[in-house]
């Protein structure tokens, strides 16, 4: 229950910043797929921190090793793909080890496993988000074959309240391609398992699709999203998705994340004894999940995306043999 | 997949408008809980129409009838607790039927099973959410007995372009008690799975835990929840979930609902042949979900945190060698 | 977890012996299916008792009202099917109904929901199965055509002692022209499915695939299935799972059910409390699930079946345009 | 859905005979559990080959490495376990490596997964097994402290054809102290998961709970376990399951396997384009699955067992009022 995500298309993960190696298995994906190396390297590449000045300075240099699942050393084969990604250059923080992260998920773990180190906390860095970028990379790969295309984009970034402040942002992202009936009507709406996979994310505190909050302000004639004879929409305020079903129109959605934890200073917190003390600050952190966290979005939305196409391929297989993807 | 809510405590839901009854199975109920059904009328009776002259005109009385897993009327034996609600004074909106209704699940019901009439979908109607409430109800009468309360409230309303509008509504819920330890650190965080839950209430379209989006805009050294030496915490704008799990704050959060479809004059689109058409205004709806949708938030939040207390209590077994078994 | 059979293609069911309706609920079918409606009732009337004179004289006809998923009346429209079957002529069997029945749910149901009353254990009761048995039947027309049809037979009934006694029977079931590649290598093994479909069918106590017991007899010179130079098989003792995946060759099993509990003569037993007491013979009981098992035998190989031909659906979609099903 | 056994206590696994490990994820755990490393290496012992001449020559010491989800090395924190287990003197099969493997898993992953090359099926090998036997080991130790224990023995063996000649095998095995309650009345009865357990071991072909088969040769009078006042069964022909529930008494099943597919000399067969080949006899693998088998069937018992515990405890929790959350 705890380390999967998804139905059909199912990412296990495992592995923290301690470990050897990060690890993910993905369930489910069709076979026959030609992976496209170069395209995962970017992908990687695009979370890896860069010389931007508000990344991280740690290295990370993530190659991706299959270690099943693929014939011919990139063609899928229906069976379950394994990959690891190797960890290196893991100092641990030894000044901050044992005082309480401020929130973090340093305290929470301490409740729940008794962990009084933050160094056992691995799961809970944004390190592990680099399996949901393999198995989001492999999910765009069969996508693009049904036309299906995710992009997400910085839309704000908060404002530092001093030099050395981390900073929040929100996130846009478009799905291009989504064919209609993608959703269940009940409770897997297409929304609904979007503002889970968006909110599994580390740091994540807000969800919207289409105009979200905006939204609420409105009175319902001026938001209504009305059709054209040839179907067409005049407006996608509902951001594609309608009843919990996708419309055929372009599904936007947008993404919240906090400030990261860690900042440039130091910050007061008490130790897992409830002493006072400091959690020192660092240059070795991101000081906003943006914009490495945009191929992480966009992961989450290709899985479910992906997830939701392969089930409505049963529901339609005997249906219409000329059916459109 | 598509009709079931939870995984311990779980509801599976059934019945549309135009059906004798809706029902309902409510499975993972622990036993021996006595039903308060007082407290469970009460419930019905705030999702149910009321004097308020924006709220539907439509005659709604809820009488729920449990057809197992009770023992002497009210007491749970264990067993899947099936109940019904009958549907009663169902009239046929035979003006509006087969013209696709704006921003509703009219034409993504067309294009995923092929009804041409608004009278076949009547899944997506509010009136599914009855179900909802019972199944919440009872997740709160247990979750009470361990000291857990949930409330919601209308925060603020949405402003009618001109008289009879309808207008969105964001609402704001608060957890109290749920103790520390609940959600799982990678995907199934407890806000993962509130999301999910609101998300899948009929007409959401944001969802955020805490500060949310103004989270966002802030620098990680106003933002970041500071404990004290009896670990307490000096703010909660993490809204009582670090790292997906409870740390024994209040849960709060909000759910964005955007504006009924319906209003009190004509709409503007098309049937399904593509042809414009008139959707007629109607005075049998509500123009807001609120206060009629605070029940419902309510009852999903509780499934979900007696889904997690469920999960929590196995973790726990062995910490107290005394439990019989 | 309890009243739900089956992943992508689901039954959940409810209702008892003393309800007004067993209900069930099939998620999953594949729309634009058309109902066979006489061979629906050709499958209930196979369950249902007929004039030999080891069924019971219990009347029961079996009307299967379809109330959702049905375009048309009898068009699977890729909604889930919503069904319900009358319950009449229900006698409550006042004799017995304080006294724990001998080999049945009574004791396990008292240990396990409190029930001194065995009117209370209705799910226990094999009616249930009528519900399996109109699932199936679906499954089975979206399998016919795939060109795979499901066959079940009585191998051998038991040896009553004495005159009136009820007798077990092993069942045999053949499933011809499913295709190679169904069932996953390691847990959700093709034979493993049957195996837990078919014990959790009321009064089954064993399961063989292919060979059965009679394989570990063997020696593996003799055993194993060689194939010639057109793939066929000389033999079939693996009964057409081999490794947990169907290779192409009619899959054959058998299941073993124990006596009907209720013999047509007096038994001793004890009651709720512990008092010797009669468990009194009635002539209102099978004597044998045989022959009316049979379709529900065939209804849950159906389920499963199909099952694993969605799952493969979706394995096989990009690879091969014209694969035959 | 494929590489996971169970529901709360869940075994993730991976890794064949050619992986540098195979490796494990063991979910839902009870924290707390003092690991009982002496045990664990022993049951690891009795599913490695041993002196037993009809044991595999291949070398096997399997030391089990945990990487995560231990606190002090030994204590469960309720987090993951995580743990893998080397593979070293990995030999490739040269000889047989391109023909088809006679009543063995390579020609179905063949079909299913294109693979052309033996040494590509394995997880097919009972060398996976070795992570069952882990999380199987663990799960003892939970249920031990519930008084629960496991025990499998060989029942009968096949007779050979010839010298060298393979044979398979009959496995009997009980769960004492199991109470009464386990399981679910419809479809998750506690003798279809066992099946199904049994079932996903390899070469499995059989399962029998109680008499079983023999059940089905009887007359209900002789069959039905009848109840003294104290409650105690004056026999168990139902090997401790009634209506899918445990009783009290006993549980007690069979597993026939057939025989192991490779033996001693020579056997035809074909390769992978249909031309007919030898597969040559072999030294290194077994000629019978037990008694390696023995820890492994019950380690899948173990594994239903426990998780079947960890569910009841949910029920029951608000019978113990004094229970501290």
């Amino acid at each position: 229950m705890t380390d999967s995500f998804g139905i059909l298309y199912r990412l296990t993960d495992w592995g923290g910043t301690h470990d050897e190696y990060l690890e993910g298995l993905v369930e489910g994906c069709p076979q026959g797929i030609v992976l496209d190396m170069p395209f995962l390297e970017e992908e990687m590449q695009r979370r890896a921190p860069n010389s931007d000045r508000e990344s991280t300075q740690r290295h990370e240099d993530d190659p991706v090793e299959f270690l099943s699942g693929l014939d011919a050393g990139n063609v899928t084969t229906g069976e379950p793909i394994r990959f690891r990604i190797p960890n290196h250059d893991v100092r641990i923080d030894e000044r901050n080890r044992f005082v309480i992260k401020p929130s973090h998920a340093s305290y929470t773990y301490y409740r729940k496993y008794g962990y009084r180190d933050n160094e056992l906390c691995g799961r809970a860095s944004a390190r592990e988000t680099a399996c949901r970028v393999v198995a989001g990379a492999i999910a765009k790969m069969v996508l693009r074959r049904n036309g299906i295309e995710i992009h997400a984009e910085t839309l704000r970034r908060g404002t530092p309240a001093c030099e050395g402040d981390s900073v929040g942002a929100v996130i846009g992202c478009r799905i291009l391609g989504a064919p209609t009936g993608l959703g269940e009507p009940l409770y897997d709406k297409f929304s609904a398992r979007l503002a889970f996979a968006m909110m599994s994310i580390n740091a994540a505190k807000g969800f919207e699709i289409g105009l979200g909050y905006q939204a609420a302000e409105m009175g319902g004639s001026r938001y209504n999203d009305v059709q054209n004879p040839d179907f067409s929409y005049r407006t996608n305020h509902d951001g594609g998705v309608q009843g919990g079903i996708t419309n055929g129109q372009e599904v936007y959605f947008t993404v919240a994340f906090k400030p990261i934890p860690t900042v440039r200073f130091d910050q007061e917190t008490i130790d897992y004894d409830g002493t006072p003390a400091i959690y020192h600050g660092s240059n070795r952190n991101d000081l906003c999940v943006a914009p490495r966290v945009l191929p992480i979005v966009e992961a989450m939305a290709a899985m479910v995306t992906l997830d939701f196409m392969l089930l409505r391929n049963n529901e339609l297989e005997h249906n219409d043999p000329n059916n459109e993807k």
